[in-house]
């Protein structure tokens, strides 16, 4: 197979297909998530003897069992695709919406219409069930898509594709608006995200070293987040019950998740007092504690404690670990995390009404909190009824992103025959 | 001068500064403005003489008359400049704006806060207006910013930077919030665009040529338009006394500028009607006309024609010259746009509702118009209260640019102690 020639059709396809999702109607859209929705609980069978053929293969492979648990596809998995689906399609639809539609003095009246942005391309590890929530959001979204999934689940992620067109045929809308890329060769996605021309933008889904290949080689922009390098300050004016509750939930509710804490800065004044308090909560969940000289001191005699080095301020452990700092006040709270945090999601825990402002205000991160937990940063807690993605860039979208991250403006004008003077 | 060494502090400084800037209250930018303009008017007869020998050396190298025109600062551009600055202090400050904050079941408050970009590039021909304008966009969305502007103008934008750090100054900004590149060098430009760790976004303003350089070069995002290629399409339901007036105004009231039309596109059915009209009008002005067969049958025996070759519809003229072509009805009329448009800004003339909305839906631009001529796609006509430029992109920044399109927004979580479970 000529990947390059492949790969080109497969753009060319898909930007024809563009054009026609982008004035597909709200009840064509939400018809197809139906239809797919439909099949999949009709053909579980299949889907697991597909998916099972994946697992066979990948075991055969000697794939680490996490790799395998993300790859299988159980009868609840399948249920919550079909579900989701559904979900989507009772979300309002984003596209065609105007906004601040106003008269200006020569009498054209300008406001912005919400559209498409064209073609999305999405690139994510061996997880089924991404190919079909990633394929709805788009079709919702009345974009193409070109998917392309780990190469362990090609089997499953074919045997979905072929549901997905099924669906979109049956409601009327180009089967290429959602191509599943056919070939497991890695040369695919170098061409996925270099060719500006077919595609207006890259969701990568995976570890930070997927996504740092993608940054290095692509030339198509991204919607994306590296590290989840989250931090609490509790403040000498927090109150200490919710601050025990925040930073215990946003490290140990799950550990492998971006928007986990993996730094806990405190105030030096009330140290002493919540830092034993803590270290008894995380001491039940056998959390290693990686602390700076001044906690270490606090916490002398605990379980799981070492001296923190400068990397773990910028480390993303995904596990139970924890960095802990004593700092002197909000301001130097504020100027480690912006200058460590990944700027994904930081929280104060204050009853202070100015120094909540400040810290909401001065923090540079996509979420910013205050007495809650940074396990909140997410598209559907945040009520965006869906989530592609977490983006830490500034451009574009930012913070969990739903459908409009998927979505542009357009301006339109309303004229009467006005020319300008 | 080590060039990159420069460039490295520079973005430093720029970096340092956007965080002071990002804090900064509205009363302080407003004040700096203040502050700028009264300088300027203070020192007009210096920045005049700065002009001169920036003209001298130009007109000393052969520089054409019209790039010496623009680098000219006139008694009124002077005054304009001033003028501009005490314009944008009175628009309201974006920065710090919260919207759509929500309650949500869990019990957090969820909304989304309006911050700066953080660094701006500015890349511009030598206009010294340009400036002053675009420090006054950057200082008043609490962004820091880097100018490099056209060599030949580098004395007066060196008097002019001076005028604008006295006012940073003055008002307790950082002095490297306005950074004037000191250097004539061409590899500067080079650095600015390839500092994506010191600049968040670059803004080019100029021919297509540099900006077509950049984008080869560049690895910091940009907020730019390539070409103006915008259409009007006068439908067979149009009132044609509207079609004659907007299809005159948008081509000739100004040449040069990118929201004139280049191409008019004619329905067949008014196509004899219309023509001659229009003909009429632009023989007036000596605009050449360079037709398709049926637009050329229909005009023999009038001045200035020409066959329209295929290239003609895909080219930006900038000068007194017109594509013309007559299309069987809306759908090749948008199928013709969305083929040949450079996405900026098209305008279709019709009485019929539903072919009106249809046109604004399907036409895939950043400026979509019924009824009005292309010439009001500007951020002053839109009601932007100011523009930094114009953006035919997708992500971010769609049609023309005002303070907003310097702004990012974060999501902000107001907590009363809330954990997830």
């Amino acid at each position: 197979m000529d990947i390059s020639h492949y790969m080109q059709q497969v753009g060319r396809q898909a930007k024809s297909a563009s054009r026609l999702m982008a004035r597909a109607s709200s009840e064509q859209k939400n018809q197809a998530l139906r239809l797919i929705s439909a099949a999949i609980l009709r053909d579980a069978a299949e889907l697991r003897a597909a998916n099972q053929r994946d697992l066979d293969a990948a075991q055969a492979q000697g794939l680490a069992p996490a790799l395998l648990d993300r790859l299988s596809l159980s009868d609840k998995a399948i249920t919550t695709m079909a579900e989701g689906l559904l979900q989507i399609a009772s979300l309002p639809d984003p596209i065609g919406e105007i906004s601040d539609l106003k008269f200006r003095p020569t009498g054209i009246q300008v406001g912005q219409m919400r559209v498409p942005l064209g073609v999305i391309g999405i690139i994510y590890e061996a997880r089924p069930n991404v190919t079909v929530d990633a394929a709805g959001l788009c079709i919702k979204s009345g974009n193409a898509t070109i998917l392309r999934g780990g190469s362990e689940a090609i089997h499953c992620n074919q045997a979905l594709a072929k549901l997905v067109q099924e669906g979109l045929v049956g409601a009327g809308l180009p089967v290429q608006a959602v191509q599943v890329i056919e070939t497991t060769d890695r040369a695919a996605v170098g061409q996925l995200i270099t060719m500006p021309e077919f595609v207006d933008v890259i969701v990568p889904r995976g570890g930070k070293g997927l996504i740092e290949r993608l940054i290095k080689e692509g030339t198509v922009p991204m919607i994306k987040h590296l590290d989840g390098i989250c931090h609490v300050y509790i403040d000498d004016k927090a109150d200490l019950s919710k601050a025990a509750d925040i930073a215990f939930n946003a490290k140990c509710h799950r550990y492998g998740t971006c928007n986990t804490m993996e730094t806990l800065l405190v105030a030096r004044s009330v140290a002493e007092q919540i830092l034993p308090t803590l270290a008894t909560l995380y001491a039940d969940k056998q959390v290693e504690l990686r602390c700076d000289p001044e906690a270490l001191a606090i916490l002398n005699g605990y379980p799981h404690l070492a001296a923190a080095q400068e990397l773990d301020w910028s480390t993303e452990y995904l596990a139970p670990i924890l960095a802990i700092k004593v700092v002197a006040d909000l301001d130097e709270a504020i100027e480690h995390i912006n200058t460590y945090s990944s700027q994904h999601t930081d929280t104060v825990v204050t009853e202070d009404y100015s120094r909540a402002l400040r810290f909401m205000r001065e923090v540079d991160s996509a979420s910013v909190m205050v007495n809650a937990s940074t396990r909140f940063a997410d598209g559907f807690e945040f009520g965006l009824g869906a989530e592609i993605g977490i983006s830490t860039d500034k451009l574009h979208a930012r913070g969990p992103v739903g459908l409009n991250g998927l979505t542009s403006v357009k301006y339109i004008v309303f004229g009467h025959g006005e020319v300008r003077s």
